[in-house]
């Protein structure tokens, strides 16, 4: 009874938060400008109906009534989900949960503003109070305990630790280094040129998508300016964006958000907490497997090739094997979004070290864009002369997401792991995918981490997926492998 | 104080229902098809929480706590809305309101199937049950006072009773059969012919808003079933059908849902209750204006008529007068939505009889078909002869909305008040009309109309618009005074 009481009720909490998933896709998507005043009120009264849900107190009388023996393992995990959710939403007192929404709110505002007019010291203070709320925000939620940093982690990657994670991810660092220099050695191959149809664009996406498994019957494709897949269950919901000078943009921003998207659709339920992704980590490795491992991939380009001639007659480039060059070419710059497989942890690592010395207050505000600058210097070697191509290109720490950047290069990583096993179990995969056949692989991500939820840690899924405890290896392994070949190092 | 405390409380329920409204709005324009079971779930919460809102026990508290005395008009209504709508909520018993809520939505979906197969059987045990449920929520609402059908009534036209209403609607029966009577007699125009391009009658039918005054700003067109419009404020949307072989159709549900959302991008206030719509009949008449008294005038068809043959240039029609008659065919049909000016009332009459006696008891819901099509054909000269032209082609009863169909006319006879009115002020509008120019009329219906929110009954308002009693007089002269001139009577 109390069992039945506690999901009917995570339930109700799950469907309250599709529908805030919705409202915020159509702000990003449909909203009418002057829409935007209201939205921010409904917004606003969707979190505290929101908040009132999670933190309501029968959960914690329910749970002490459920006999757990008698529970499934599934159960289990939506009981521990409810627990979680409930002292994330209760241990941080209302005032402060309020004051950081709002500080986030307007801190986003501030940061497009500076951005706008390349000015780190217009954003400074409001970051300042950002760092400071959400260390108390970090102490209310671990008790005092432990430290701050790895109490915001864990609201990304449950479980994760700066110990473990740190060597996982700065293991990184020098073979990346070692084969981003090896690179610049090389010519490189030319870009893109030309003007793209945007219906064109949307047309090859739609039909990109469809090949990749999207099931465009629970989720449909929009035009945003920032790409992002919403929405879990039936109606799971990606959003692109086109720019008629580069249809890769539009291209491999849809295989990004189809690799989430088919995450989201591949629930077992779309309501129950144990049923939904198992870290923001996981999550990133099926995006970046679709966008990388599979649509950047030699064999996949036998397949696209002849689809971009079709959409794109005028387009300059006469094999898949160029295709395939041009779409994996490694240049140094200095914008993480834009960045390719080999720079792209580079610059994760650069925000990883950052953010914990600002938490742990070992780095001041004030400091931060000398220092940003600094070391973008020495692990890039180009000098920032624009702050907005600098420590304000990123939105993430405006409204608070520290904690959050980590979870990119682990994603890089699980991809990686589950690429390597996938290989061993399906030696003919490179043939699919040369046909556009995703059936299979897509079979096997359904299987070992789509319909497993949350019953298993991040660490433990890949492990059982795998067969191996995931490490930086397979990144590496696969990065020095695709680059050496296509660079003849 | 407490006042500030009821006012924010409103706000936020507003707020909730205007996220109820876009949820809403989604599943009829965008939702992907397999979202439909989530979606269910969603609008359940939503409901519930907006009821947990409306019947917040504080209300009545702070009602008591304000000094009345000291208070505005704008927010006296606002008070009196509160307790209107915190006695909705509360009256009936949360076992019955749920109860309904399942109904209507079993009722909904049997009358689909029922209206698929043309088989009303199949839905009057639905019909009957919805009937006995919607007089015990009746009974509820009133205290078991007065007229059940009165109370239902008031739901949608506030103050509004059977005696006063029956005597002006029933007042339209005799001009109207005899007009109808008189043009039978007369040859008809020709209608439409051709095939019309899809994405030109958006093109148009965008073309037609912005003409109207509509914000798009404020507002946007997307393609729904059925047309509607939704939201307010900042935020009200419309939808348009598209019908590649009549774009008529598409044209004036266009200018229909304009005049709907001219009406609520009026509203001086997005939350407030005192500024929202008065009532639906005053709602019917702001979108019937636009849609007969300005789309379908002689003058608009001089602005319309080259813009058509712009975007249709294979349109058979060769002069703004012509195109006139066109557009103001009367022809005797089955379906109420498909009816022409000098038809439509009397559809709804037939309903307005039939629903009073439903509810009533007087007819038994088994007799229903049988005194549809026996009054169908005493009214309209026509035999039934398939139920989905009869009694199954409206949704209205099969959610539970009985006392909504006399708004419609209602909606027609302030429709036409207000017209003549504003004919007397203006004595220009013609002329302006015929260049395309509403700004003028516009603004009359923002100041006498939208910008007065619910501070008047529906009666009181149109009597200070119009500085008359309403009446049926008008709409019967203004239909009389065009059909006598198309129809050279």
């Amino acid at each position: 009874m109390a069992l039945e009481q506690l999901l009917d009720h995570l339930k109700k909490s799950a469907a309250l938060g599709q529908v805030s998933g919705i409202i915020s896709w159509d702000q990003e998507t449909m909203m009418p400008e002057k829409g935007a005043a209201q939205r921010a009120e409904q917004t606003g009264v969707l979190a505290a109906l929101g908040h009132q849900l999670s933190s309501d107190p029968r959960i914690p009388e329910w749970i002490d009534a459920i006999d757990q023996s008698k529970v499934s393992d599934f159960d289990k995990v939506n009981i521990a989900e409810a627990k979680r959710s409930y002292e994330q939403a209760t241990k941080v007192p209302e005032e402060l949960a309020q004051t950081i929404a709002k500080a986030s709110a307007e801190g986003q505002m501030i940061w497009a503003k500076a951005r706008e007019a390349s000015d780190f010291a217009m954003f400074a203070p409001a970051l300042e109070r950002l760092v400071e709320l959400k260390r108390e925000e970090a102490k209310c939620l671990s008790n005092n305990q432990g430290d701050p940093y790895d109490t915001l982690l864990d609201q990304f990657e449950p479980g994760a630790k700066t110990e473990t994670l740190l060597p996982l991810l700065e293991g990184l660092r020098e073979p990346l280094v070692t084969l981003r220099e090896a690179i610049s050695q090389k010519p490189s191959p030319k870009g893109f040129e030309g003007h793209f149809d945007a219906q064109k664009q949307l047309a090859l996406t739609t039909k990109l998508a469809k090949q990749m498994g999207y099931d465009f019957e629970a989720g449909r494709v929009d035009i945003s300016t920032h790409p992002f897949s919403s929405g879990g269950g039936g109606d799971s919901r990606i959003t692109t964006r086109i720019d008629e000078q580069d249809p890769l943009n539009c291209l491999y921003s849809t295989a990004h958000e189809v690799g989430h998207a088919l995450y989201a659709q591949g629930a077992k339920d779309p309501f129950m907490p144990a049923a939904q992704y198992c870290s923001m980590g996981v999550h990133e490795s099926q995006s970046r497997f679709w966008e990388n491992q599979i649509a950047r991939s030699r064999p996949f380009a036998e397949w696209l090739y002849p689809e971009m001639k079709d959409h794109f007659s005028e387009m300059k480039i006469s094999s898949p094997d160029e295709y395939y060059r041009v779409v994996n070419k490694v240049e140094t710059g200095f914008i993480r979004t834009e960045a390719d497989e080999v720079h792209y942890n580079l610059h994760v690592l650069l925000r990883f070290e950052l953010e914990r010395e600002l938490i742990a207050g070992n780095l001041q505000v004030k400091d931060l864009e000398g220092e940003w600058n600094k070391r973008f210097e020495q692990y890039f070697g180009l000098k920032v002369k624009d702050v907005k191509l600098g420590v304000l290109q990123d939105v993430h720490w405006s409204v608070g997401l520290f904690g959050y950047f980590p979870t990119y290069s682990l994603g890089n990583i699980y991809s990686a792991c589950l690429d390597e096993a996938m290989r061993t179990e399906m030696p003919n995969r490179d043939a699919q995918i040369a046909n556009g056949e995703t059936t299979q692989t897509l079979n096997w991500l359904r299987e070992k981490i789509h319909h497993k939820g949350k019953l298993l840690s991040a660490e433990a899924l890949i492990q059982s997926a795998t067969g191996e405890v995931p490490s930086a290896k397979p990144l590496i392994a696969y990065l020095e492998n695709k680059f050496s070949e296509l660079y003849g190092l």
